[in-house]
C-alpha cells in the first residue's frame, strides 16, 4: 500500500489560493469550454483504463468486472453531464422583458445560474471512480463553473492520484487555468476540516458514512460564512413487501433480495437494509428462502479493514439486540476482512421500540421486520428516517388498497421502486439520489443526475443592462438556442 | 397598541401537531386546488383593503400611498404564484422512459417536486403584507404544497392578526385542512426558537435583521434533524459610480439617489447603504448635489421605536469611525422615533481598514467611499461582502474599460442593476432576491418571484410505477398539458 502524506495548513492555504484564481478565470469560460474541459477528462479516463482499475482492485478489493463497469459508467457520467452543461436548460434563464410605458416602468431583468466558487469533494471508498476524484460531485461542480479540490480517500490515494493526473493533464490540454482541479491528500480529519472552513470553499460533495458527512455540515455551519454541503450519508432502503404481491411470488422476491442485499459485499448506499412485511405463510416462505440464499453466499473481502470492523461490529451489535433472530448466515467461514452475509428478524412491535435497529448496517446484513398486520406497517413506515430509496413490493391492487402506506412513503425518501430492488442507480436526468435527513443534508438536489449541477449554483438577476455586454445565454436572439423563459412561457426563440 | 399573549410551549405543540395533520392531506391536493386556495386568499385580503390599511398605518407609521401599493403588491403576490403554481413549471418534472431491450434493462424513471412540510415563516417590520403574513414566504409555502406557520411579527401583531384571519377565512371558503396556517404571537425570541425546533417544522422563511436571521439558522443546523432556512437579512447594496457615467450627470445622479436613501426612510433591504466613487471634481460636485439634497428631507417616524433606537445607534457609531466626515444631515430636526437623513463620507482606505464601514445602518443613512483609483475601487468591490443587490452607474464604454470591477460585483450579489436604484424589487420569475451570505443564509434561491416556490420542495423519483397510480404531473399522455423534460427534450406532449 503506498502511503501518502496529509496535506500542511501552508499546503492547502495555497491550493485554495490557486483554485479562487482559478475561478475568477473559469467563471468567464463558456459552456462549450466547460463542456469540452470535462469531455477531455472522459477520454483520458478511458485511457489510463487498464491501469487504474488494477490500482483499485488492489486498493478496494472490488472485483475487475465491477470497477471495469464503475469506470465505464465514471466516463458515461462525465460525458453526461458535459452535454447537459452545453445544453443550458440548467442555467434557468428566465428574461422579463421591460415595459417602459408602465407605472411605475418594469425593467428588463435577466436571470441564470452562476457558480458558487470552488468545491471540495470528499470521494466514497466503496466507489473509487463514480463518487470519487473524476466522479459525480467533480463533474457537476466543473459543470457549474466552479474549480474543484478532492480530498483523496486514504483507502483509495493511488487510485484517486491517478485519476487526478488525468484530470490535470486534460485541463493542461483544454487550457485551463492552474489550480482548476486540485488532489490533496489527508488520513486523517484535520485536513478535511481545514478544507471545509477555508474561506475560499464555497461548497462541499460529500458521500460516506452519517458520521463523516454530519461532521462537515456541522463545520460548515459553523463558519463565519456558513456554505452549503451536500453530504449522501447512506440509508437502511425499506423495502415493503405488500401482501397479494408477496402471496404471488415469495420465493422469486427471496431470491432477488439475496442478491441485492449481497452484490459488492453489500457496500451500496442502496443496499436494502430492512424488508417489512406481515407476519404470515407467505412472509415465512420468504424469509425462508432468502435464508436458503444467503447461506449459499460466499463472504467476500470488503473495502478495506476499517469498514470490515465497522461491519462486524454493527452486525453484532444488531443481532444481540432483544427480539432480535438471526435468520441465516452465510455457510462459508469468513477470511480476514470479509463480510459474512447475514439475515436476522425482528417483530414491528421491536423496531417501533428499538431505535438501533433503525441504523444502517453498511455490508451484506438485512434485518427483516414482521409486522402483525398493516397497520402496524403504517406505523413502522410513519416512523421511517429520511431515506434515499425506498421500495415496494406491490401489485397495482395492492397499491391501491393501501393508500396511506403510499403516502406516506412518499413522504420520507428520495426514490420509490415498485417491484425491483433499490441498487443500480441509473444515471439521466430523472433520477433522483438524495432524500430527507438523514439520507442528505440537503434533500433539494440529488447528486446524480444533470440536475446535481444545481448544487454549485446559484442565480444572478441582470437589471437594465445593455445587450451586447451581457452573457450570450441572457442576450437577446437567444445565440446559444437554448431554452429560456421569456414573459413567462418557455421558448426556443 | 394592542398587547397579545406569547404562545405557550403547549400550544405550540398543538398548532405544530395540526399543522402536521394537515400537511399530510394538502400535499394530495392538486395543483389547481392549491392555486384556488392562494387566490382565494387575494380575493379575501382585497375585500378588507380599508380596515387591515389603517390598522398598518397606525402599528408601522408607514404612510397610507406606501400601504395601499404594498397591499396591492401582495395581492398581486398571491395571484402570480398561484398562476405560476397551476403552470406547473416549477415541478420540474423530468421522465426517462424504459428502455428493457438494454443491458441492464433501464427502468422508467420520473420525477417532480414535491412538499418538505410545514414551514415557519417571519415576517418582516417594514413590509407588513408583501414580506409578513399573507407574503411571499407564505404564498411560495402553500404553492409548493405546505402548510405555514405564522409567527406574528410583534411590531404590527393586529395587522398580522386581520390578515392571518383573512387566510383561515380562505382556507375554509377553500375546504382545505384544518392547520393549513396558524398564526402564533410571540415578542420574544423563545416562541420563535420552539417553532424552529419543533420536529414537525421542516424549513424556515424569514425577512428581517443579521442578528435574527443567523439565529434562526443556527438554531436549525442544530436540530437532530436540521432543516433549510431560508432567512433574507439585509445588505448595504454598494452603488459603483463609474467616471463617464459621473461625469455626464453627476447632479441627476445625486437627486435619484437622495429620494433612493430616503424612500420609506430607508427602511428597504436594498437601501442603498454604500456609494462608490472615485475622487475627483465630478464625485465632488455629486457629494455635494446629494448632500443638498438630503438637506432639505424632512425627518420622518420609523417603523418602531426599537428601530428607530437602533438606527440613532448605529448611525451614531459610524459616524464617529476615525476618518469618517459627514457630509450632510436634514436640517429639519427630528422628532421622538424618527429617522435623520444622513450622508457620510470616507476614503476607500477608510473602508478598507474598518470593518464597521462595511455594515447596514438600516434607516436613511449612505456612506460615500471615495477611492483614489480604479484599482482601489477594485480593491474595495473585492472586500465586499455578500449583497442583495450591487448597482453600477456606468456608461457602456465603463462597462467595457472595467471588465474586472464587472466581474468581480458579478460574484458578490443577486442582482447587478445598471443605471438605477436598487429600491423597488419587481416581482417576476426573472427576479432575484437573495445573495450570498450575509445578504441571505442560502443563496441558491430567490424569495421573490415565483422560482421562490422551489425553496419549499424537493425531488421525488418514481421508479418503475403503473402509469396509472403516477401523480397526473407525471403520467403517460401529460394530462395536465404542463412542460416537462421527456428523454432529455422539454416539450409539452
Amino acid at each position: 500500500m503506498h502511503t501518502f502524506k496529509d496535506a500542511t495548513e501552508v499546503e492547502i492555504n495555497r491550493v485554495m489560493e490557486q483554485s479562487w484564481a482559478a475561478f475568477e478565470v473559469y467563471r468567464t469560460c463558456s459552456l462549450r469550454q466547460r463542456a469540452g474541459f470535462i469531455r477531455t477528462i472522459a477520454t483520458e479516463l478511458g485511457s489510463i483504463s487498464a491501469s487504474v482499475v488494477a490500482a483499485a482492485m488492489q486498493e478496494t478489493n472490488l472485483p475487475e468486472a465491477r470497477l471495469k463497469n464503475e469506470l465505464t459508467r465514471t466516463i458515461f457520467q462525465l460525458n453526461n453531464y458535459a452535454g447537459a452543461c452545453e445544453q443550458g436548460n440548467w442555467l434557468e434563464v428566465r428574461i422579463d422583458t421591460a415595459i417602459p410605458e408602465r407605472t411605475p416602468p418594469k425593467p428588463d431583468l435577466r436571470k441564470l445560474l452562476v457558480p458558487l466558487g470552488p468545491v471540495v469533494v470528499f470521494g466514497a471508498s466503496n466507489f473509487p471512480f463514480a463518487y470519487s476524484t473524476a466522479g459525480g460531485d467533480t463533474a457537476c461542480a466543473l459543470a457549474a463553473g466552479c474549480p474543484v479540490i478532492v480530498k483523496a480517500h486514504p483507502a483509495h490515494a493511488q487510485t484517486s492520484g491517478m485519476v487526478a493526473e488525468v484530470i490535470i493533464k486534460a485541463a493542461r490540454q483544454s487550457k485551463m487555468p492552474d489550480g482548476i482541479f486540485a488532489h490533496v491528500y489527508g488520513a486523517g480529519f484535520e485536513v478535511g476540516k481545514s478544507l471545509v472552513m477555508h474561506t475560499h470553499t464555497k461548497a462541499v460533495g460529500f458521500t460516506g458514512s452519517y458520521t463523516g458527512g454530519k461532521a462537515l455540515f456541522d463545520w460548515a455551519a459553523q463558519r463565519k460564512e456558513p456554505i452549503p454541503v451536500f453530504a449522501e450519508m447512506g440509508s437502511t432502503n425499506p423495502v415493503y413487501l405488500l401482501p397479494e404481491k408477496l402471496s404471488q411470488s415469495p420465493i422469486e422476491q427471496a431470491k432477488l433480495y439475496a442478491g441485492s442485499i449481497t452484490l459488492s459485499t453489500g457496500q451500496f448506499c442502496t443496499n436494502p437494509g430492512l424488508i417489512i412485511g406481515i407476519d404470515n405463510a407467505d412472509l415465512q416462505k420468504f424469509i425462508t428462502a432468502l435464508g436458503r440464499e444467503i447461506e449459499q453466499v460466499p463472504p467476500s473481502t470488503m473495502l478495506h479493514p476499517g469498514i470490515a470492523k465497522a461491519f462486524a461490529a454493527n452486525r453484532s451489535r444488531a443481532l444481540m439486540q432483544d427480539q432480535v433472530n438471526t435468520v441465516a448466515i452465510a455457510q462459508q467461514p469468513p477470511e480476514d476482512n470479509q463480510g459474512i452475509p447475514t439475515i436476522a428478524s425482528a417483530t414491528g412491535q421491536a423496531f417501533l421500540n428499538n431505535p438501533v435497529l433503525h441504523q444502517e448496517v453498511f455490508g451484506p446484513y438485512s434485518l427483516v421486520i414482521r409486522c402483525k398486520d398493516m397497520d402496524e406497517m403504517i406505523a413502522v413506515a410513519k416512523r421511517m428516517e429520511g431515506q434515499l430509496t425506498t421500495t415496494l413490493i406491490a401489485t397495482e391492487t395492492d397499491m391501491r388498497n393501501n393508500r396511506v402506506l403510499m403516502e406516506t412513503v412518499k413522504n420520507s425518501c428520495g426514490r420509490i421502486i415498485i417491484n425491483g430492488v433499490p441498487t443500480g442507480v441509473e444515471v439521466c436526468l430523472s433520477m433522483q439520489h438524495g432524500g430527507p435527513f438523514p439520507a442528505t443534508t440537503d434533500a433539494r438536489f440529488t447528486s446524480v443526475g444533470a440536475d446535481g449541477i444545481k448544487r454549485f449554483a446559484r442565480p444572478l438577476c441582470f437589471q437594465n443592462w445593455p445587450n451586447s455586454l451581457l452573457p450570450d445565454e441572457l442576450k437577446d436572439g437567444n445565440p446559444l438556442g437554448i431554452w429560456r423563459t421569456v414573459n413567462n412561457e418557455l421558448t426556443k426563440v
